[in-house]
């Protein structure tokens, strides 16, 4: 479904998600080649050859499809961890940092996203589309957070989270400290006093997994702060 | 230095380092009431009352003005670090954490301009201008790395730095989540789902600051990875 004959309007449901699905496919392919800050509404609609004004019948904005394709990032790692943790016999903080390290630095694109995150979320996306997104996101960190605290018994769910949430937040960060443009790379890799502006994002991130999950038990016991007032009841730290 | 009939083209150095001020000002009275990404070059000339034409006699272009408020923003946060740490004794990671932590959460700005430094070095940035910036920048890095090290001896000038460099990393994109846009922030506070989407900045980074000094003394001694390959001598990790 890549030309403009083959994308005609979807009639029927299943052709509609052929089209969703050709759309976030055009939108991948163009971020992982251009990063996704570069990749436009326009950018996306010419890669699948039709105007823009028809891509947006299955999309409410740009920032809509990168909140999809980011969601479904989420969920592609999750199955990482699961591949890496489910049968991990408990005790090994090495194993868990083994684990996460890779499943971001081996996913640039998710790396990426997550970076992009919160410029999505505030353009002109819909709330419901905004929940939609962060059930997911928050959902996908509580099932990485049952592996982490299956795995490492001394840990809370509370903190497994907030190992979870802390890792990614870092991974987006260091993911775009770690793959500068290309001028860029050519002026640090020239001048020895730049060395340290250099990150290698893999061994980098597993060495920050470590260190969060032995600060974390040797620290641990004294909860998480999120909202100073929040809505509901609270959250349990221990609910399983 | 604020109206079109003041703001006439510098014609000596102390009248060219006032237009130059006037213009930082006016970015950083913009910037923190907008948030940088919402600055363009065009509303900073505006503000001063002038051309953008005009106003790039004195900078490369916006995202040199951002990255010079960010250089200016490192030695403030520098000094907020002194004041807090100069004359501490040995031995204590809860007033490291103490310090740092809202030394971060005060300078909304800082944190802001930090998330967009990547951003700000990749475009049109005159690579003597990124040299200048990240000189800086990592010589605060540093000097905040020596304090530490200073006031937490079991630590090492790598490990010092690790934690330095990580935290301020994650102050940035923390930030970012900690600030939603209004529309967003009414929807996660409308919604008990959506709360852990919430983040209060600085007992989040006051906390991670702990972890990470407790995992760095717990985990430490297998030293850092930058690049796979520096150019240069490798740099001495007890260098003090």
């Amino acid at each position: 479904m890549t030309t403009a004959e083959a994308f005609q309007r979807a009639r029927r449901p299943e052709q509609k998600l052929q089209r969703q699905d050709a759309i976030l496919g055009a939108a991948r392919d163009l971020a992982r080649r251009d990063g996704v800050r570069n990749v436009s509404l326009a950018d996306i609609a010419a890669r699948i050859g039709i105007h823009k004004s028809a891509l947006l019948r299955y999309f409410e904005t740009r920032e809509q499809i990168f909140l999809e394709l980011t969601a479904e990032a989420w969920r592609d790692w999750a199955r990482a961890l699961h591949a890496g943790l489910d049968g991990a016999p408990p005790g090994s903080a090495a194993l868990v940092a083994d684990v996460f390290a890779p499943a971001f630095a081996d996913r640039p694109l998710f790396c990426d996203l997550i970076a992009h995150t919160p410029l999505n979320l505030e353009r002109n996306v819909s709330p419901e589309a905004v929940r939609h997104y962060k059930l997911t996101s928050l959902g996908v960190v509580d099932e990485a957070a049952a592996l982490v605290a299956r795995v490492l018994p001394a840990l809370t769910l509370a903190e497994a989270r907030e190992f979870v949430a802390t890792l990614a937040s870092l991974a987006g960060s260091l993911w775009q400290i770690a793959n500068p443009a290309l001028a860029l790379a050519e002026l640090y890799a020239s001048d020895p006093a730049l060395a340290q502006a250099c990150v290698d994002l893999a061994p980098r991130l597993r060495r920050t997994a470590e260190i969060l999950l032995a600060g974390l038990k040797a620290a641990g016991g004294q909860g998480q702060s999120n909202c100073r007032a929040q809505p509901g009841p609270e959250p349990d730290p221990d609910r399983r």
